[in-house]
């Protein structure tokens, strides 16, 4: 039997009557808002020439491990899902019998995030009005596929359909940022910038790091064999992204350790660092280290700072050595903030000047640590909950275990971090529905008056994100 | 005065009118589905001999920790409360006073699970209908002490009243399995069956180790002062353990430690353990081994592999010197999963065929690191709430935590994990209650459909026990 | 625009309309019910000499790190805030100006309990009826400034009109205890006693340990060279403390970690203390060991003993030196209760006649280690939500997370913990408020009797509060 899709107007607002009647009356006053999503990692390449999307096999499934990892979980191999293999061998590329195996095994998105934003995308983007199923797979395949090779479907169409008013791609320090420029040109870099991510180049244990290091010196023609022009180089590359719109860094560290070493100690783990004899404690001091000198180069140069920390990446080590990293295996670990960012906020952490967004997969440090953290020091502000925590359920822990403590101001609204395009709107949603309801939840319980929640829903959903990621 | 005992037919449901007739409706789909209870601790010799149960107080005091840890953290005696000595010192015989000492005390259960179960077994099993206290204890030790002694009160007459399709009960790899054995003459076995637990013969810091070892190469007759006989011996026993009902072992460690040398490690592993020369840490590393070698054989002959992880046992020295184990006095520890069960995964971890059931004591690694973990991996599924979360708040924060990443369908419905044979309906019946409650939520706020949470109940309820401890 | 203030008569209740009849119904009970402090830090100067109180500003800002640390967050310095600075600099003197500074930021509070505690006071202390905003900053600096003149806005006359019928302050070991003794004198120590607090002679890291120990000597006469005589000095102080009304220690440490050496290598430790060659692990076993030497002599003695801990203190290095303590940079830590405790547990756990009170800033011990160490050693309690956590949703996630496995009557009440004395009756209104909530979930939830929920609710406000502190 065919079920009917349908967006109930009051989804995710609590059932209780006198809560949903105000988290319905505050969100009405933000929905319309424009999208800003200032952290995500959608490609510049879509927004730069315009392509139509491929079909959606390639579209929602094999590119999103939020969706493929499920149904691996429950034994479905990711060759039958189409994910590409390292070594080249066989995986499925029939688009449609792609699709119909993710349609059988839809009911195990229940209860998900990912469930909300599919449907949510089925019925808004794609006019759908029955459920995804093994009966309906096909059905969906035409409906889909035949919309996304229509000019209504382009990347720029859809930005004013989904009302982005900005957003912000991810590029790794020596990337060359060709859409950027090319955006740059065509006046489109006043919508899509980009963020500067020097993983490739602060990291000693990430692959590749030796010849990264090598494309930063020619790049920037800087001698980075000695720690001075090492920083000049990394000088030279944040202006660059700064020139290609960019407000901000974003720093992905498996922990959020910090180090502040006077500047001998600096050039002799540089040596050893660029030398490739660090070990891996050598390695964690200089990526410490490095995170203290980007909030130095912020205080110059104004570029907000973010800090993703946290992920055992790629745990699964068998399928990262067939499909590569990024397959869903990512693992979120237990992760201190007090003592690890001690050493920058010695150096930096009373300069209002200075921007540091925190992240983090550890929900337990966000009324202990994260919340005192930012509660008093000046440069501290939350990044919204991320990744697995991206969720209804994740998004009022937040809230409730952050607000009382930090305030709302001390947070920078949403962030969607995702690289699926067609679920920004989606995700937005979210997010403004649940800060609505749990403003209305204090509202109801007489803790805030309704117009001061008005103020900070719109805050949250627009100002904050603009303030945080300097958009103004 | 006396107050009246009843039983709510809308408890532990939210009051919220919308989420309550939804809950409601949802557990009427449910609540006579067939108890199946995979995983327990009640005494086989019950079911075998079909004996009488003892006295009230024998019955349901002195052998519950949930019950008599109460009581001794306000100062009541364990002598007093005629739980037996180590030692054969004086403890209170008469069954009648220590009832009465419970009842006066039974307000210190407010608010807890124990007094919901207790509440519920006193109203549907003995039809009681005033509320336990110092005033009317008497009225209920002879109430329930008349009962007791009848036909009806026997155990496979309240197996059949209690519509419990099957049990499991758990057994150490050395013990004869004598009840069961019976059992399977009479056919009793198809309902209660037996669970393999080696901790005796894998744990080389667990008292009489030396004397387990011996009596596994005696009743196996394999040469186990080699590795290999040592695993053949193991084999052997799973084998044994099959024969007698079987579909599980289980693995009570207090760390989720695993580990996975390569066969000439093992094999100097275990002639260090072997001739009780093990340090703590060698202890340790051989537990961890041996993890990854049951899930080996879970591979071979197909038993589904429980892990409780997590408790620190006898907390209080003196105690247990005096009461020995199982006194209310094991204290749960934090616990790492991420790293701890990466040597097994890396082995084992992308096998479908194998099932590997997680539990934990540390509320904390849910949405962290056990429903990103059984998020991916096609082995790993989340056992229920355990001991001090087995409890509607309990349960409700794992659902609210595990969900949103793993689904429902990572987990495998409810476990009780009791040696109370009494109080299974009134565990399976909050366990339930609370997932209804929690469907109820998601569809009152438009989260999943009304005809999708009641399959999902059914589901939870019936189905995902019997696929994961393959009960077909 | 001007906006009223109001104080909802059902404030903090859910807003489900059964679960507030209830818990109104059970407020109403307990409303009036006396206030008991049994920790904080109120200056005992205050209620000895009885004057009156200085400006707004004074009063509730410049002497509030709860307030002064959410504008700092967002970089409004301190000395604009008239906080006063350690080297003497300047710092805001009028008043007026810094009352002006905070009411422009007071928006930073939304959702903060801070808030909700401030506007208490405004509407119930000065009567104010419009909100705090730039725009009413001069009515309230002249509202409230005029009324603290008056004779009904000294001590004495509060401590009336708030109904608080005894109050503890906190001294250190070595304090004469000047105003307690005045206040023995005018028989005041009836309403105001001291708490034995011996962090300045038994931490060996704390600054001034040297010369506090010589104080020690000299006060008690006895020879603190040797361990039996510095023993005995304590013993003295407890016992002088006791004469001024103490009922209670306390002890706030970085960890909970406690010691049980023998007499030999408590005589080692104590020479190498004293000597002031310990190193820091060999101070933190000292702290450790006198954590359980203080256990002990509460046994002799009877005083209640308290342990706070685990709060980084002046994690903002320059600020520190700036302004010195207390200024809104102590950041929580996790802790570990479990191994901390077993020393002393295993001395003394088994004894009823001994209470300790456990505190904790980190929330995820609450169901872990908290719940279950409490619900079994007869000595231990724990105390209500602290610092960050004692706020409207810290209670409720306490209250949610220890009941199951603690039940009611292994925690103590309120504590307000508060050097804000106007704020007290805002903050015991709050833990009443949400004590009646959660009751009343339960009773709307058929977890409980409403008759037995009023009793509880009795218990918590005050009996417990009594018992635990031994104010009988």
């Amino acid at each position: 039997m065919k079920q009917k899709l349908t967006l109930h107007p009051h989804r995710l607002f609590s059932s209780d009557s006198v809560q949903r009647e105000i988290a319905a009356g505050l969100y009405e006053q933000i929905r319309d808002l424009p999208i800003i999503s200032p952290h995500g990692h959608t490609d510049p390449e879509w927004f730069a020439t315009n392509d139509n999307f491929p079909d959606p096999a390639h579209l929602f499934i094999t590119p999103d491990h939020y969706v493929f990892r499920m149904l691996y979980s429950q034994g479905v191999t990711l060759e039958n899902l189409g994910v590409p293999r390292q070594d080249g061998g066989w995986t499925e590329q029939d688009p449609r019998k792609i699709w119909r195996l993710f349609a059988e095994h839809y009911p195990l998105f229940r209860g998900t995030p990912s469930r909300g934003w599919l449907d949510y995308v089925f019925a808004t983007v794609f006019d759908l009005d029955v459920q995804l199923s093994a009966e309906t797979a096909d059905h969906y395949y035409d409906v889909i596929d035949e919309q996304l090779k229509t000019d209504a479907f382009r990347p720029r169409a859809l930005m004013d359909r989904f009302n982005i008013e900005k957003i912000a791609t991810t590029e790794m320090a020596t990337d060359p940022l060709t859409h950027h420029a090319s955006m740059k040109k065509d006046g489109y870099l006043s919508r899509v910038v980009t963020t500067f991510r020097p993983d490739d180049v602060v990291d000693p244990e990430k692959a590749g790091f030796a010849g990264a290091l090598e494309r930063l010196g020619e790049i920037t023609g800087e001698d980075i064999t000695i720690w001075d022009g090492y920083l000049a180089a990394l000088r030279n590359r944040r202006a660059f992204f700064k020139e290609h719109g960019a407000t901000a860094t974003d720093h992905g560290h498996v922990t959020a350790n910090t180090a502040n070493f006077d500047r001998a100690a600096c050039e002799a783990l540089w040596e050893t660092v660029r030398s490739g004899k660090a070990t891996p404690a050598e390695a964690e001091l200089f990526r410490g280290q490095m995170l203290t000198e980007m909030a130095g180069m912020s205080l110059e140069d104004g570029l907000t700072m973010q800090i993703h920390a946290g992920s055992f990446r790629n745990h699964n080590a068998r399928l990262f050595d067939k499909f590569g990293a990024d397959k869903g295996a990512d693992i979120p670990l237990q992760t201190d903030y007090v003592h690890a960012l001690k050493p920058l906020l010695d150096r930096y952490g009373n300069e209002p000047a200075l921007t540091v967004i925190l992240f983090t997969l550890d929900e337990t440090v966000y009324s202990r640590e994260l919340a005192t953290l930012a509660g008093h020091y000046p440069c501290l502000r939350l990044g919204p909950p991320w990744w697995f925590h991206d969720s209804p359920e994740g998004m009022l822990r937040f809230r409730h275990q952050v607000t009382e403590t930090a305030g709302f101001y001390n947070t920078v609204g949403f962030n969607d971090d995702t690289r699926a395009f067609l679920s920004i709107p989606a995700r937005h949603d979210v997010a403004r529905r649940i800060d609505c309801r749990f403003l209305a939840q204090l509202v109801a319980e007489h803790r805030l008056g309704e117009d001061e929640a008005a103020e900070v829903a719109k805050d949250l959903t627009y100002n904050l994100v603009k303030k945080a990621y300097r958009f103004d």
